[in-house]
């Protein structure tokens, strides 16, 4: 996830005598990017239908993004991909992806710059049905689907861990419920990691 | 909770002849609250603070209201008051407490009359710092503390708990993730109860 630190937007410097070329190309297709996945959705917006939004040959926004996902994770400013957090999970003893995951997402959540761009994706959702289906379509095929069916579990034990980290966060960074909000990473690994645990494995 | 159906606004019949009185004072009240609670927060309203705004004798509120809770519960149109949901949580097997918990919420939620205003506070306190903070303070002190304290359980453990149904209630109502959206009431207390009972007595 560190990868990702400091790539934001003012990381790009402005040289006298750079030729504007990538990096306004980059943004184009990101702002196509983000009409597309709000007027189709995640499941039904393409590679192709965004080229043609921003003008541009597929194979340039191949050029920039391997993947679907990682273009909307790019578009919504997400500080991380589904390819990033699929091998975290699965990389490891069985028997500690309770622990793993809950580590993972307070890690993420932990710092306002990966933090505020995941909660402001949240909100639209939580306020706008278009903004909710993209959610939807992203959150469950290309995240929750892909771990569970690579790991052999139910959909619907996946979506109960999704349900109770979602809750966590949430308490934690927008309703700021105390000790939730200030409780340290290690005392929520050893409260959460259980239940993650059990869905995944019990 | 089912005493409260059809107790909404609607539900006050205008009879021909009836003098203009107690139900407008009822909705004065009411309205009076709101601003209170939207400006003080929960915490700092009073019922002298409310009656003082809404013009009348604070007497008169207490006739309408009994609790401060109670009042608070009507003018954002809750479903259920914490005086309900508290007896229900603690009156039968402490080890049968997490099933209980999961089927009070699932039962309290599946009406769409009685979900929606819950879903409408909650979106509010998503979106709005003054709602948040309303909210915060009415979830953790007229209800959250209160049963964690009646238990001797801790804060943080009871606050996990309402994590896991907070993001059970909001996947399955505004983010639509399936199969969590359509998952039956037994499946989900046999896949949620267990977090739950942890939480309590774990």
């Amino acid at each position: 996830m560190s990868t990702l630190d400091g790539e934001g937007g003012s990381a790009t410097r402005r040289r006298p005598g750079r030729r504007p070329g990538s990096a306004d190309t980059r943004g184009e297709i990101l702002a196509a990017a983000r009409r597309v996945f709000a007027e189709k959705g995640f499941d039904k917006a393409t590679v192709r239908g965004i080229a043609r939004e921003a003008k541009v040959d597929p194979a340039l926004v191949h050029h920039y993004f391997d993947t679907k996902e990682g273009m909307f994770a790019a578009a919504m400013q997400l500080p991380i991909t589904p390819d990033e957090i699929i091998p975290v999970l699965l990389d490891g003893p069985r028997e500690e992806i309770g622990e793993r995951l809950v580590r993972l997402i307070l890690h993420v959540t932990a710092a306002p710059e990966t933090r505020e761009p995941l909660v402001a994706l949240i909100r639209s959702a939580m306020t706008n049905e278009q903004a909710a289906g993209m959610f939807r379509e992203f959150i469950t095929n290309a995240l929750l689907y892909q771990v569970a069916d690579r790991l052999g579990v139910p959909h619907l034990r996946v979506e109960a861990g999704f349900a109770q980290m979602f809750g966590v966060i949430m308490g934690r960074y927008v309703l700021k419920l105390e000790p939730l909000a200030s409780a340290d990473h290690e005392e929520l690994v050893e409260l959460l990691g259980p239940t993650i645990q059990r869905y995944f494995t019990g």
